[in-house]
């Protein structure tokens, strides 16, 4: 049995799908969809079929799983709801404030057609929230810390580049030392985002603007800059092009808690769970998780259970492309 | 709704389960059953209630889930399959080996009596286990590597205090670093046990015998302890009371993959997820898990879901006290 995949949008991260469907032989890939000239697509593995975005209704019958590789703020409010009504779906919705409503005009769609449509898996939203979920089910009295990078940070390098006398630019959230030393030491403290992380920006310095200046510029930002720890590293064009294009990213998510009660007639002991990611890039990582969530949209629809759903109300199970049986045998 | 719950064996389990209910605001217990004299019983929270196991069957009507809080060598492979004819329940067996045929001998009775039963739950199996699956289901091209410690191994430390010369003793695992820093390297190499990790043996030498005699004798042990880097420490029976009661452990699950492929023009990317557990007592921890993994048999019951389950077929979101929507909008 094999499942058959579109992709929706082909940047980035439908190419990093249409690699990771090769890595899966269950899938096979019906092709990628875009809205640009097909003609000026070259697919990076070759031989992928490419259709223009239009043709996607006339593959209605053909794609088990359409997974949209379009971004959270102007692609997915639109193409979540209209092809949830023609396809299974999956996608990275990762606006986390719009979730809520973002589910809500999925899953209309998705239950009057009788699809099943993931959202906002990914790693955060994704993995990130269902190991936030875990912590605090099973250390009920405790603290969740998330930490993001060592990573590239799209709005904080577009708000540098936005900078008179910075050519060009890239910026890297950072996790801060004390902070992840604190969130792991037990005590427990409140921290804000800005404490949690510094800001490193590598900039390329237009002809004749004045480091110093820029530098100022920079770290007096507000919001972007001025509340964290910035530090700012000039380069040339050739340093930024040949050490700055992988697009790793990552971070982890802790919970600190403690078990035990003082009723029990001792102080109850620390626990502490850590899921941590290193990824040497971003959208390739991510796909693939698309492409794991994607087996399990499948698995729902076929199982009749449709409507949205998000990595919350998938069982682990559902993502292997391996039999319960074999997973109770050789992995539990 | 209060999810109402029995504690079925009352050693360090049962007492960790009874404290973890006292965490969770949805749950109530109805009482511990043991196999012991209950007027011998001292909970560890006082009031809680002390039956005798054989009124087991006549607390079915008011029990929602019983947790299993026996050991995985003589009480459950007896007891998962008889209770699971009464009660939905829950365990932590975690005899790797003999999962598929204890999961066969607890789902026919369970699903005969219409009852749930979610089995090895706990961190490994359990959390780990999990951790295996989204590993690989997401990085199928990878290696997955389960490191354990440091935690007091029970086997190791028993036969530890079967050396001729030892007063008394606990052994501990510990991750060989060296290991620990090859699978994060992205090589990838074939690690086998004996190479992941170090044993740390603390003893307490009876009256009279020769410390290097002890030594000698342990560190030679086949299968425990010859194949290991192993260290012995000479210590007092104070010392050993005082520092080394807490029964910590923990462990890590590394899955390094790479995703990217050859046919798209470059070498692909690595990528790299941890899974890490630290311990301060592995019972306490163990029954957090287990009560969390309660309240999801409750609602998979509760759905008409019976049978043997294990934490593959369940849906993190089933594990948390708050609603689906509470969760989209605030965790996810």
């Amino acid at each position: 049995m094999t499942i058959t995949i579109g992709v929706a949008g082909y940047g980035n991260l439908g190419r990093g799908v249409e690699q990771a469907i090769a890595q899966n032989n269950d899938m096979s890939l019906a092709g990628v969809f875009t809205r640009r000239d097909t003609e000026s697509i070259t697919t990076s593995v070759p031989g992928t079929d490419v259709f223009a975005w239009s043709q996607l209704p006339e593959y209605q019958d053909r794609i088990d799983v359409l997974i949209l590789c379009g971004g959270s703020k102007d692609d997915l409010p639109q193409q979540g709801p209209e092809m949830a009504a023609l396809f299974n779906t999956v996608d990275s919705f990762d606006t986390h404030a719009t979730i809520p409503e973002y589910f809500a005009k999925v899953d209309a769609p998705a239950r009057a057609a009788g699809t099943t449509a993931i959202i906002s898996t990914g790693w955060d939203p994704g993995l990130f929230s269902i190991n936030r979920l875990f912590g605090e089910a099973i250390l009920p009295e405790g603290a969740t810390y998330s930490f993001w990078g060592t990573g590239v940070s799209q709005g904080h390098s577009e708000a540098l580049r936005h900078v008179p006398g910075v050519a060009a630019g890239v910026q890297y959230t950072i996790p801060a030392e004390e902070a992840v030393a604190a969130a792991r030491s037990g005590s427990r403290p409140h921290l804000e985002t800005r404490n949690k992380h510094t800001r490193e920006c590598y900039v390329v310095l237009a002809e004749g603007a004045d480091a110093d200046d820029v530098r100022r510029e920079i770290v007096t930002m507000p919001h972007y800059f001025e509340p964290y720890e910035t530090t700012v590293h000039f380069i040339t064009a050739e340093e930024l092009e040949r050490d700055h294009n992988a697009m790793p990213h990552g971070g982890f998510v802790l919970r600190s808690g403690r078990t035990g009660t003082a009723a029990a007639g001792d102080n109850g002991h620390e626990q502490l769970i850590e899921y941590s990611l290193t990824l040497g890039n971003n959208p390739g990582f991510t796909s693939s998780v698309l492409v794991a969530y994607a087996r399990a949209a499948y698995r729902l629809a076929q199982a009749g259970e449709h409507g949205a759903k998000t990595p919350f109300d998938v069982a682990p199970g559902l993502l292997s492309p391996r039999t319960a049986e074999d997973l109770r045998a050789d992995l539990l």
